[in-house]
């Protein structure tokens, strides 16, 4: 997938400032992070690897012009810090999930073991914490307080999570609820970051926070799409039906047991049984798609793009920051 | 074991205020709290267990007291947040360590599983940030920096754990630095956070500093001697030999390898094969004990604890306060 300008061009901001910061690790810990970033192979050695594509980071710079500064200097700490919980989340998540692909590679868990993973991760996490509190934004204790309680609602999600998992019933509202929880509120934080450390006035704040609940909904649902119907060069290497062979309850497996048809039932029962075969697999994803799973989950993704592009149109934003915001939100849409 | 009477009178005020606190955790996550603290039972049904000794909430009243200020409400967050990245630490190693029981039940993970308490862990991290973020004491900001930096070296320590597992090689230096990053190093921030909030003078926060990374490693060294030779009522439930059992490279053990001697090199045999037996497990206690491992570990425990009372000699504390410091001190005694 080729990456959109605006993430380009912030690339070169952002990746020496995230290199500098994550460098105050602990050797162990580092050796970890450098190889979870792309940085450095499994023995260490540097390597060029395109990691992550660093939307969130770009959100946040793109959030400090959208507040009337420049993006300069000032607005780097949020970024560093909203990419740190990304790949927080990301170190956690796998430990917890078992999943053993990332970004084309093995996950950092399968090399460096559950703990060390689960401590990096979290070393990232205050890492962030303190690279905001020694910021020079008059703002950078709004900015902190905005940052753990984004933190505390992403663990609340993922306890969800984790609650719904091999269960035979999951409903719409309930896997919204954890999507909301577990990942837009990071999306709806690195939009709003940058303008908090700005000084950004309440309704600008208010119309970015839309933005960003809104497009993580969207990236989410077209996550959740990828996870069933995804090709291995789209999901960083997994193979197709990835998260139906894990039960994962999405939002396409949601969607589809609501239907209360026959078709659910099957599905339900296929919830039930753990370790299915490929074959059970490619039967659970007809079923997704006949209970109309795929489709909603597409129109959710679709309708969130645009109520996030909506809310940005009270702003009085400058040509190539509005473009920018929209080739992002352009990444959320289901045939994107 | 009977709690000194300033840990008794501490209770009263501390734990209300964590209750309050951690109320504020979502029902999935408050599940896995409320059990660890032995607040509920596993089925989630009220309970009354003497759960944490309270020792560092504790330190962190006192330390509010010893700057000069009545430990009142002011006090009450530090104390609170001390608590929680205490506890935030067990539940995070007992997952990584695979460790089955603390203070005399079933770990929180083997209840709620390695994921849920994980995520419980981080989040009671978080909870004590925001706690700090939220005070009225003017140096707030400071107290979450000192609490972030805590944090991380603690992460770094117990990365060193992690790395030191099954070596059969461990040095003094190394383990008595691991010992000051993972435990030291929050028995520090427990001294020092009162003091912090309280905005203390530099002089006497160093004071208190001194008392608080000496206590720790006597604590440690304590802990670490209980690990071999401490009894079930000693250990919350652990069959004597446990840290051995387990192959951890503790201090006695890093003790006895200095030695240079045959004792020594059959030690370090052991410590190379997975799964020792009970006879083997007593074996290698004998070989740690001959080896010079126990005695040195109560000399330095003995040694830490004069060195934090001696701290404290050249601060004006009232006599109330002192003892407080010093009954809590004399726990460390490894004949305590």
């Amino acid at each position: 997938m080729k990456l959109p300008p605006v993430l380009e061009n912030a690339h070169a901001q952002i990746v020496p400032a995230l290199r500098s910061a994550f460098g105050a690790l602990s050797p162990e810990l580092r050796a970890v992070v450098d190889y979870h970033m792309g940085w450095r192979d499994a023995k260490g050695r540097p390597v060029e690897k395109q990691s992550s594509k660093g939307v969130r980071p770009t959100l946040a710079l793109l959030a400090t012009a959208a507040a009337g500064h420049a993006p300069d200097a000032s607005a780097v700490p949020g970024a560093v810090a909203v990419e740190a919980l990304h790949n927080c989340a990301f170190l956690l998540d796998d430990v917890m999930d078992g999943d053993r692909h990332r970004r084309q590679r093995e996950t950092a868990w399968v090399v460096f073991g559950k703990g060390m993973s689960t401590l990096a991760g979290t070393a990232l996490f205050v890492l962030g914490n303190a690279t905001l509190l020694r910021s020079d934004s008059p703002h950078r204790h709004e900015a902190v307080g905005l940052y753990d309680d984004t933190f505390a609602t992403m663990l609340a999600g993922q306890a969800l999570d984790l609650e719904m998992e091999g269960a035979s019933e999951v409903s719409v509202e309930r896997c919204v609820r954890m999507t909301e929880w577990k990942t837009a509120s990071l999306m709806r934080c690195a939009v709003t970051m940058g303008a908090v450390l700005a000084g950004a006035p309440a309704q600008v704040l208010e119309q970015l926070r839309v933005y960003g609940e809104s497009l993580g909904v969207a990236f989410q649902a077209r996550d959740d799409l990828l996870g069933i119907w995804g090709a291995p060069h789209e999901t960083g290497g997994r193979p197709p039906g990835f998260d139906l062979k894990a039960r994962k309850a999405t939002l396409p497996v949601a969607f589809a047991l609501e239907e209360r048809s026959a078709a659910a039932d099957q599905l339900r029962e296929f919830l039930l049984r753990p370790g299915p075969g490929d074959a059970e697999v490619a039967r659970a994803t007809e079923l997704v798609e006949k209970g109309g799973g795929r489709e909603r989950t597409a129109e959710l993704a679709s309708s969130k793009v645009t109520a996030a592009l909506t809310a940005l149109d009270s702003l009085d934003l400058a040509e190539d920051i509005r473009r920018g915001f929209a080739e992002i939100a352009a990444m959320g849409r289901p045939d994107h």
